[in-house]
């Protein structure tokens, strides 16, 4: 049977969600399993479950702590904690859709993180959303313009909504189908599901 | 350099926990690496904290389903949602910690997850616990008197310190001297970390 793309569900912003931005596009050429990119806002969906796992000081330096280990044992680039929580994570993510629109949506995210994580630039910012989109060939005052438009706007409130409705209370999350799979560390768990559908 | 055994904190109670106690006997086995079985009260800790991820319906539903997805992976016994949260949990975890200083905690701990998970009997209860015991061959007024008495009281209440000093916020963690990996899916982690240190 015919099966569409997982579904990968994140938000520029999240800390384990590095992980999974640096490796899905290997992934994906070595399953031939296509991934669909969806950036939306958990944060937006963690305040309203009142889902505040950061607010807990030992769960917040394990869980650099433990990415930094990780980042290390699968060869990322990684450079002490980086600016946390994002100032502008919205207009990050607003920008990452208007990519995920026109092709460019991994390109972007995958650059963001790299300036954030290793030169601790805050994707969202002036300057490191000029510098990222640069990089990746495109213009930033056409891109922040669309990014800031009402109607990306719009479309970005949908598609947390899509998320608040499939269940989604953290990221980064695989979808296939209906069943959910939350986590960088479940991406295999995702990839067998999606299988054996 | 000769090193210790890693250290398995846990609390009978804990949802993912289950996955840890069925498949840690084995793991022994086939690396030669000592566990340490220390149950303690992460309730203790985590209400302290304010880490409440329970209190998340999506996040709480979605973890029931995914250990049952991982049960059912590594061909561990479930039937559908247990009673949760246990009721006496620190009275199981007192018994468990009877078990660590007498010699049968693991056999305790796994007779009474699997009591929990597939006849869904709490352990900390009379019924389960005169059960779980007596299949272990321990007598139960014994272990019971030990298990409430002053001595074991405090010793649960030190080890619940000595977790809480490790910054131990959520079970199970795996502590290779200061070193943490929590939940059961870090375990590869925390021993190819053992190895190395």
């Amino acid at each position: 049977m015919a099966q569409g793309p997982i579904d990968f569900w994140f938000t520029i912003g999240s800390i384990y969600t590095y992980l999974a931005v640096m490796r899905l596009p290997d992934v994906s050429r070595q399953t031939g399993i296509a991934f669909r990119w969806r950036p939306f806002s958990i944060r937006t969906l963690m305040i309203e479950m009142d889902n505040r796992p950061m607010k807990v000081p030992a769960k917040l330096a394990y869980m650099w702590r433990d990415m930094a280990r990780r980042a290390q044992a699968q060869g990322f680039p990684y450079r002490d904690r980086p600016p946390y929580p994002l100032q502008n994570l919205d207009l990050a993510n607003r920008v990452a859709l208007v990519g995920s629109e026109e092709g460019w949506c991994e390109a972007y995210t995958r650059a963001a993180y790299l300036r954030w994580f290793t030169r601790h630039e805050e994707p969202g910012s002036a300057g490191a959303d000029t510098a990222s989109l640069r990089e990746i060939g495109q213009d930033t005052q056409r891109v922040l313009a669309r990014a800031d438009s009402d109607e990306v706007k719009q479309r970005y409130e949908a598609a947390t909504g899509e998320a608040r409705a499939l269940g989604i209370f953290g990221v980064p999350t695989f979808a296939v189908g209906p069943e959910l799979f939350w986590g960088d560390d479940r991406l295999d768990d995702a990839i067998a599901w999606y299988r054996e559908a």
